[in-house]
């Protein structure tokens, strides 16, 4: 773990905690907060918001990338996820690929148990490469075709 | 138009000019910008964020909504949509959903074309039930079954 | 409405609530089953596949559309859709972004109450232009920047 | 690798070269095939379909799947996925967590090169778990919060 993500981890760790209180989820009641460190040591915070159609709907790490993005920071170190529940939730394949657009596939990403202050083990940590391996991305695009 | 609309009518159009500088459009190259007014007077930017799965894609405007309501703001009271075509350009179909999610359908949104300061015409005005006529919505899933 | 979907009209309303018995919804329990008609009169179903994370959900509509482009089709005259409810539910927002792809704007659209045979207005039927007005589709991409 | 999977592996890889026939990508000019084993032995073809929207985009593997469900099929034992590309291509995030909520993590998934006949290791071999670990599934929504 890079210095700027040790120094920041506790902090990351907590607005994700505090970014599910806004989430919006009358379909799933799952409520998931994420955040997003940036390379110049700003968090950003994300919640998941759900639609009546399922599909239209946007998980907390997306909201926290696209709130970023059109913000213009491009460039990211860590993101933190949580949940209600007790034990690591690992962000959807979606959400994986929308990160995989934006960072190195170095990047640290802590999954918090709900109680994770609790616990010893309450924070898995793992980078995007171990959650999306032999990933497909823009490089894909610029391949040759035949 | 209500009055809080009118009185921010520039500052609105203004803002999605300007939420369209950190569109991410490697793909498309067509950068969106879209601005949402809260009830409350507060104006949340939104740009296009693509992604190389073409699907992971997430427009202007959904952004600025999933934004705005995962920092806790629930009504709102007009968006406003640019590009950098020279005529107006409506929200895609998913959009509109995510829109039919948060706001009456009277809201007005406000189409601007790319140089709609220079023509009189350059802002197309319409309502969301305009948009997405016989819509669905949360209330059909609390519908009988049967 | 032309003579091929005339003639077509209470198969492909079967159809579509013959596709119903597939859809796989264990988290809304809404149902919805589609059947779209190519312009050499076959009839190509789909049903609503949802996924736990929400946004993977692939709605009746949709399912239908690919399916059949996937098969070569790629000119369509009519579509039919149903649920479990008794009163005519229309397509969400991305589904008639996915139509606009590839049907004319007159293109008629029925919307099936789950008990329509009992009901004189049990089919509400309509176009895609009344169902996506102002619609943004392929020719908007290409359209000159600036 | 299971006895059904190899007795149909030349099948399978045939047929998700075929079904990159009927791809729709006017704007990623990428085309992508997939081809699905279902457990009696059937195989379901999808290709991608691409949307003006970009987000409305529906891959090649969500294509057979969806297909594949809405028709009745709920158990599947291999996906064969392939692209113009000379080496392998994996799947997006997206089309990885539909394939997990229907199959076993263990199912095998094969790359395809585009000339995969020609070469020796033309063809990579995966599964479901090794693309997505820590993956989230339909059992997760039914976690006890707090
Ligand atoms: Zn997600
Ligand atoms: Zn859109
Ligand atoms: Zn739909
Ligand atoms: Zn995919």
């Amino acid at each position: 773990m890079t210095d700027i993500v040790a120094s920041n981890r506790d902090r990351l760790l907590q607005a994700a905690v505090e970014a599910k209180t806004f989430a919006y989820v009358p379909y799933s009641k799952f409520r998931v907060g994420a955040a997003l460190l940036t390379e110049d040591g700003e968090i950003i915070k994300g919640a998941n918001i759900e639609n009546a159609s399922y599909g239209g709907t946007i998980c907390a790490e997306r909201t926290a990338f696209v709130k970023a993005v059109s913000e213009g920071h491009r460039k990211f170190v860590a993101l933190a996820v949580t949940t209600d529940v007790a034990s690591s939730i690992a962000p959807c394949g979606m959400c994986r690929q929308v990160i995989r657009e934006f960072c190195p596939l170095d990047m640290p990403i802590l999954l918090a148990a709900s109680s994770y202050l609790e616990k010893e083990d309450g924070v898995r940590e793992c980078t995007l490469e171990e959650l999306l391996p032999f990933s497909f991305g823009p490089e894909d695009l610029e391949r040759d075709r035949g």
